[in-house]
C-alpha cells in the first residue's frame, strides 16, 4: 500500500487492518523457511542419475584407478569440464572436496598460517584487513570474523563495489590483503558485476604484493533467464596484475549440495604454491565423486541443460516473488528489491530502521528468514533495511504464503515506525 | 647369508658374487613400487558394491534429505557404525570427507590459529613441540614441519613409546602440546600399543593444559590374523584426563582409498568447541558418500567380514616378506625385521650406517622404496637402519622379485660397510 500523504487518522486505520491480517496469520500457525539458498528436492532430483554413472563393473582409466591414493589436483576428466566452463585452462584448475567454502577456507587459511607466495604469513602481522562488498555473503564474513580478520564494509551498487573506494583502499593500506566478491548473480542482491568492474579489479594497484581477490563464482552458470547478464573473465583482462585471483566454484547447486564437488582457479605460480600445501594437508580429495561429476555433467552444453531445468523449477518462485512485491510495494516508497536474472536470492529493502522489526515479526508468525543484518559484517547493517530472500527451497504454494506474512510484516513495522509506536 | 667371522678374502668373494646378483638384476629393467602403504586392485575390488548401493529412485530417511546442505557432525548412520567399532558414544563421533589425515590436519590447524577450549593460539606461542614416536608415520611429521612445530623423536619399543621419557617431557615443557601416535599396527613397525603404554598417556600429568593426543587409529580394524593383539579403548581408561584425545579413524583401507570417509572421536567438550570451528569452514562434509558407506558397511559384523576379505588378500604378501627375510637374513646378524599381525607395513632394520645406500641402490635396479629416514621427523634417522616395507599394492609375483633386489642390496650394502669401500 502507498504510505505516501496519509494522515494519522489514515495511519491508525491501516495499522489496524494490518493488525488484523496478522491474527489471521497467526492462527495459520506456519512454518516456513526462506532464509538459506538451498535448492528443492525436485531440483535435487534432476541429478539422481549421478547415483548410476559407476556400479560394480566400471572400469576406470588405464593407469588411474581413481579408488585409490593419488591426483592430488583432481581427476584430469573434471578439471577439463570446469576449464571449460570458466574458460580458463585446465592446468589451472585444482579440485577440492564437496564444499568450495572449504577450499576458501582452506586458501585463506594458508595465507594465514604460512603466508602467500613467501610472504610473511598473515597471522604474524599486526593486523589484516579485508574488503567486503555490501550487501554480501554471510559465510564469507564469519570465515574473517573467525581469523580475527578486520571487515571494511564496500557500498555496492548494480556494477558491483564502490570502486573508488576499492581502489582507494587497496593501493594505500599494506594491511589490505583481500576483497571477497560473488561477481556474477551476487549473493544477496543479484547484481552482476559489471566489465569496468571486473577490469577495474584486475588491473587497480596494490600496496600488498600479496593482496587478493577471493573471486567466488558460485553462481556462474545459474542464469534463471537466456539473456542473463554474462561476467567477464578476469582471467582475461589485458594488463591484469599476475597472481592476484583465485576463483571458486562448486556443483553444489548444479548436482547435489552436500556430495557435489568445487574447485579453484588461478595462476600457475598460485597454484604450485598451494599444491605443496594441499599436499601435506591431504593426499587427495574424493576422485570417485569427481569422476561421477565428471561422467554425469560431460561437457558445457549438458550442464547448459542441466541449468535449464534448474531455471524452470526455480523461475516460477523468482517471479512469484516479483509479482507479490509489485502487487504491495509498487506504490511504497518505503520499500525497494532487486530482479535478480540468475542466482539465489532477491534482495528486499524495506524501511530504514525496520528489517530486525520485519524479521522479528515474521518469526513469530512462524517465517523464518535470515537475519537481519546477516549480509554485513558483524551483522552492522547501519540502515537496518536490507533482508534478503532465498526463495528456491519451499514450494510456490508455501513460498506465496511466506511472502505475505513478509508483506503484511512489512507494512506493520512502517506503521509502527511513523506512529512512533513502541511494541 | 651369515657375516661373521668371514675374512677379508671371504668377503671380497661375496661382495663379488653379490655384485653379479645385482648386474643380472640391473638387466631384469624392474620398475617396481613398494614405498606406500597402498591396497592393491583385488583389495579395491571388494567395495565396488558401495558403488550400487544408491540409485535413481532411492529415497532418503525421512527429515534428512542428505543431498541436501546440513548435518555438520555427518550422517547418524555412519556416526553410530564408527561408534560401534571404536567403542564409543555416537555423539561423540564427527565425520568428515574422505581423509582422515585431512581431519587431524583441521583439527591441528585450528589449535594454531585459534587455541584449544580458549587457550592461546598455538601461532602466537614462542615455540611449539609435539613428541613423535620413531619410527612413525612420515605425513605426520611432515604436517608439523609445516606448521613449524618443534619435533622431540621418542625411541618405540614393542609396547609402543618409551613412557618414561614422554611423561617427564610432557610433565615439565609447557610447550608439548602434543603427540602423534598410530597406535595399532603401528606405521610403520606394526606394533600394538600395550595396556600399560594406553594407561599411562590417558592419565599422565602435563604441564599444558591444551596438551593433546592425536591418536591416528588408522589400522582400528586392520588385522591380518585373528589372534591379533586388541588395543586398549582409551577413552575407557580410569581416572584419565578429561579432554585428552583426539581418535581419528578412516575407511581409506576399509573402502577406497580416494572416496572413503572418516571421522574424528573425542569428548563432549572438544567436539563442541570444534563443531563451532567447522561449521565456519564448510556447511557439511560429503553426506552422500558417507550414507553410502553406512548402507554398504551395515554393522561391525560387516566391516569384520569384508576385513578378513581383505586379510586374505594382504597375507600371503605379508608372509612372502617374512618367507624371504628368515630364508636369506635370519643368520645374519646386522639385520632385523618386525613381523606384524595387521596393518599395511614390515620395517626393515639393515646394517647401522647403510640404509640410505641400501635404498639408493634398490632404486637403481627399478625397486622403490619409502625414502631412508622419512619415518623420522626431519627423515633424520641417526642410526640410518629403518626402511620401511609396504607389501599391499603390487602382485605376490612382483612383490617377491621387489624383495629379491631388496635382499641383494641390504647385503651389498653389508659388504660396502665392511669392506671400507667407498661406493
Amino acid at each position: 500500500m502507498n504510505f505516501n500523504g496519509l494522515n494519522q487518522e489514515d495511519l491508525q486505520n491501516a495499522f489496524s487492518n494490518i493488525k488484523k491480517k496478522c491474527l489471521a496469520l497467526q492462527r495459520e500457525k506456519y512454518s516456513l523457511d526462506i532464509s538459506r539458498g538451498k535448492p528443492s528436492e525436485e531440483q535435487l532430483d534432476l541429478s539422481m542419475g549421478m547415483l548410476e554413472t559407476l556400479n560394480k563393473t566400471s572400469q576406470f582409466p588405464k593407469n588411474a584407478d581413481y579408488r585409490n591414493y593419488g591426483f592430488l589436483e583432481g581427476v584430469p576428466e573434471l578439471r577439463s569440464l570446469f576449464a571449460s566452463i570458466l574458460g580458463v585452462d585446465k592446468n589451472n584448475v585444482f579440485l577440492g572436496g564437496c564444499s568450495s567454502l572449504n577450499l576458501m577456507y582452506d586458501v585463506l587459511c594458508k595465507a594465514w598460517c604460512f603466508g602467500v607466495l613467501g610472504g610473511t604469513p598473515w597471522c604474524k602481522l599486526p593486523k589484516v584487513k579485508f574488503l567486503c562488498p555490501v550487501p554480501g555473503y554471510d559465510r564469507h564474513f564469519s570465515m574473517l570474523e573467525q581469523f580475527g580478520i578486520e571487515m571494511i564494509a564496500i557500498p555496492m551498487d548494480d556494477n558491483g563495489p564502490d570502486m573508488n573506494l576499492v581502489e582507494e583502499l587497496v593501493a594505500n593500506d599494506v594491511y589490505v590483503k583481500g576483497i571477497f566478491c560473488v561477481p556474477r548473480f551476487s549473493n544477496p542482491t543479484g547484481i552482476v558485476y559489471s566489465d569496468e568492474v571486473v577490469k577495474r579489479l584486475a588491473t587497480m594497484k596494490a600496496a600488498a604484493v600479496d593482496f587478493r581477490i577471493f573471486w567466488d563464482n558460485a553462481y556462474c552458470v545459474h542464469t534463471l533467464y537466456p539473456d542473463a547478464p554474462e561476467l567477464l573473465n578476469i582471467f582475461n583482462v589485458p594488463d591484469a596484475v599476475p597472481d592476484r585471483v583465485y576463483l571458486f566454484t562448486s556443483t553444489s547447486k548444479i548436482t547435489f549440495s552436500s556430495g557435489g564437488t568445487c574447485c579453484l582457479a588461478t595462476s600457475d605460480k598460485n597454484l604450485q604454491s598451494l599444491k605443496k600445501f594441499f599436499s601435506i594437508q591431504t593426499i587427495n580429495f574424493d576422485k570417485i565423486n569427481q569422476y561421477e561429476h565428471a561422467l554425469f555433467l560431460k561437457d558445457a552444453q549438458t550442464v547448459k541443460l542441466l541449468m535449464e531445468r534448474h531455471a524452470s523449477l526455480l523461475r516460477p518462485k523468482f517471479e512469484k516473488v516479483q509479482e507479490i512485491f509489485n502487487d504491495n510495494f509498487s506504490d511504497n516508497s518505503y520499500v525497494k528489491w532487486t530482479e535478480p536474472r540468475g542466482g539465489y536470492f532477491v534482495t528486499l529493502y524495506v524501511m530504514e530502521g525496520t528489517a530486525k522489526r520485519v524479521v522479528e515479526l515474521c518469526k513469530k508468525l512462524g517465517v523464518t528468514l535470515t537475519d537481519a543484518g546477516a549480509s554485513f559484517p558483524r551483522h552492522l547493517d547501519d540502515l537496518d533495511s536490507t533482508i534478503r530472500i532465498a526463495p528456491s527451497y519451499i514450494s510456490l504454494e508455501e513460498l506465496e504464503k511466506a511472502l505475505n506474512v513478509l508483506v503484511v510484516c512489512t507494512e506493520y513495522a512502517i506503521c509502527e515506525k511513523l506512529l512512533g509506536v513502541n511494541s
